[in-house]
This record gives C-alpha cells, structure tokens and sequence, in this order.
C-alpha cells in the first residue's frame, strides 16, 4: 500500500485483509480533519514494520480496537 | 505527564480527564505486549503537539474511539 504524497490524506487505499490483532506494534487513528476528509487508520506490523492503512468501517477493524483497548 | 525512560511502557501515568475528540491531531493505540504488559493509548494534541497518555479503560476513551471510526 502506497503512502500517499499528493493528496493529503496519508492513505491512498486500504488493505481489505483481515488482520490478526497480534501482527500489530500499534495502530494510529487520525480522525478525518481539515487536511485529510476521511478516518485513517495505519496500523504498523511487528514483524515487518510496514505500514499497512485499515478500513475504519470493516468489521475486523472494529474488532480489533475493540480487542486492543480491552486486553489487561 | 512524563513519557517514562526507564520502563518499557511508553506511559507511567494517564491522563483521566475528559479530552475533546476535536482536539486531537492523532491517536496511538499500542496492544499489551512483551515489552509493556498495558494497553496504551497516546493522544497528539493538535494545537500544542503535546503527547497524553490516556486512560484505555474510561468511558471518554472508548466513546472517542467509537467517535472517530464513525466520522465519514
């Protein structure tokens, strides 16, 4: 997935997979603003370190959040 | 709140007062891992750039969390 240079949206499109929450080191959310109309969410692998953009409306990325902020 | 040196954890305390979701440049979710046994969540204010560990478990976050995946 390309980062984005022109636009100012960090995310040009989204990567439709499923993701398993414990690939990810973290997640960042960047709430749809002036510079971007859109939710971004980029999430970053453990492994690879890639970064990878997420569909904010897919059910596995609910999913996820919700797993993230629940684990103690 | 001081970003810790010494510990692996990103956060040593959070900040538990409610926080604007409009005020926020970006959000950081990192998942309970080997290098820190917490969720954290690291807010960028957007005015000041200022990093606020915010506390996972409160209902601010979580309804800010819901807030930003919902704004289309």
């Amino acid at each position: 997935v390309i980062l984005s240079k022109i636009t100012r949206c960090s995310c040009i499109d989204v990567y439709n997979q499923p993701v398993n929450p414990r690939s990810l080191e973290k997640l960042e959310m960047i709430p749809a603003g002036f510079a971007c109309p859109n939710v971004e969410i980029i999430a970053t692998m453990k492994k690879t370190k890639e970064k990878r953009c997420l569909n904010p409306e897919s059910e596995n990325v609910k999913k996820i959040l919700e797993a993230i902020s629940k684990k103690r």
